[in-house]
């Protein structure tokens, strides 16, 4: 019997409109989905896809064992979730094994911040594997907004929220256009970094771009701190419009 | 009689099955497909949704007066490029105010480097409009490649290789991961920026990703330097995998 193949497939930011018909293709043949959640919590790309999964599909949660309870440098957080990824695998290299068809489904693109890159890394030399690209959470957000992120010779950056205050004000001062992630706890230090790099007029608050509780506006209008950790900041760029 | 509305649909990055549902569904709607090309050549959006187009759909070719042949900073490059947006434009809002629904498509994401976004601007304000979000030629090639490009707190950065030497080999220093674009004619400046910057080592070279011709290479061997104005060159970031 010949091993299985491993699809990661990207499901896009959220409206599962924005599924491609690739994407779909390997919903359709695969055996098994497995989908990441945090424990005690549906699954984000699971709810994008539940309307094409096939009633005889195999399911395979995948729960994180921590997410933000510990620093993400910490080597408690590195051994946890080490430890996961290698189980994770190894439930998967089972399934690849018995020649089925597997695919791990990822908000977003899955090569791109995303959890299926710690599988790809430790199953593609092992086994067949395909990447199917999907829509990026901010190309969501920003579409969302109809607003026109980069153009021509923009130099265009994604930024974490997490570095520090100077830092962030300094790739800001030095990006044409940025996106800003993993905002959550961290808005009050963004919003002093986007003032100081003189970004802050142009600046784009969005929760949940492309879904049903979508969210924006303007972060100089916005007159709470309280953010989600999957907020984004969009800094549009194309200054020199023609 | 009410006016059309105004649909900027991504196509993604040039495989067929990288549409997206939704977009589908605009094309199914439209009245009137516009497609972006070079003078004299076919349009590669339209080359994409092809098999897709509805018998009776009205097309509206848009020619690019001008591409590379004068430089983009020239007052008589922009002056062209004005009046040809002025003139789509136009020719655009004459549909929907006759009340048809016009599908702009572009090749990957509609407001990330695309051309659709100078209609955008001059026509959004004025009718109804909608954007779907397209997976983007980046994701595409690092997809085909089944390159992890960013994870974590990666900063990722986008850059266009007409930067001068000195300035592509500061950022690619000073990103984790970083795409460039726009290769063509600067891959000898672009090769010794990575070279200096210590990336060439990962740096992978593609030629028209997820299509039919693609091509890639590790840039380090990589032993002419011929480069479309399309090719990319990739950096992958995610240094510290656990």
């Amino acid at each position: 019997m010949s091993a299985g193949k491993l699809f990661g497939v990207g499901v896009g930011p959220g409206d599962p409109e924005l599924l491609t018909l690739k994407a779909m293709r390997a919903l359709g043949a695969a055996d098994v989905i497995a989908h990441f959640a945090k424990a005690g919590h549906p699954s984000h790309s699971r709810a994008i896809v539940a309307q094409h999964l096939r009633a005889d599909v195999v399911e395979l949660p995948l729960h994180y064992p921590v997410t933000t309870e510990l620093p993400a440098c910490s080597q408690a957080y590195r051994d946890a979730i080490c430890d996961f990824y290698d189980g994770a695998a190894a439930q998967i290299a089972g399934h690849l094994e018995a020649g089925r068809t597997v695919a791990v489904i990822s908000e977003g693109d899955p090569l791109f911040y995303g959890s299926y890159m710690h599988l790809h890394t430790r199953l593609a030399p092992r086994f067949a594997t395909e990447i199917v690209a999907g829509v990026t959470g901010m190309s969501g957000c920003w579409s969302a907004a109809g607003m026109p992120i980069a153009q021509g010779d923009d130099v265009f950056t994604v930024l974490p929220a997490t570095l520090p205050e100077a830092e962030l004000t300094r790739r800001l001062s030095d990006a044409d256009a940025a996106v800003v992630m993993k905002v959550g706890r961290h808005l009050p230090k963004l919003r002093r970094a986007l003032k100081s790099s003189g970004r802050l007029p142009q600046a784009l608050y969005v929760e949940r771009g492309t879904m049903a509780k979508e969210k924006m506006i303007p972060l100089a209008a916005k007159t709470d701190d309280d953010a989600p950790y999957f907020a984004v900041v969009l800094v549009p760029g194309w200054e020199k419009r023609p």
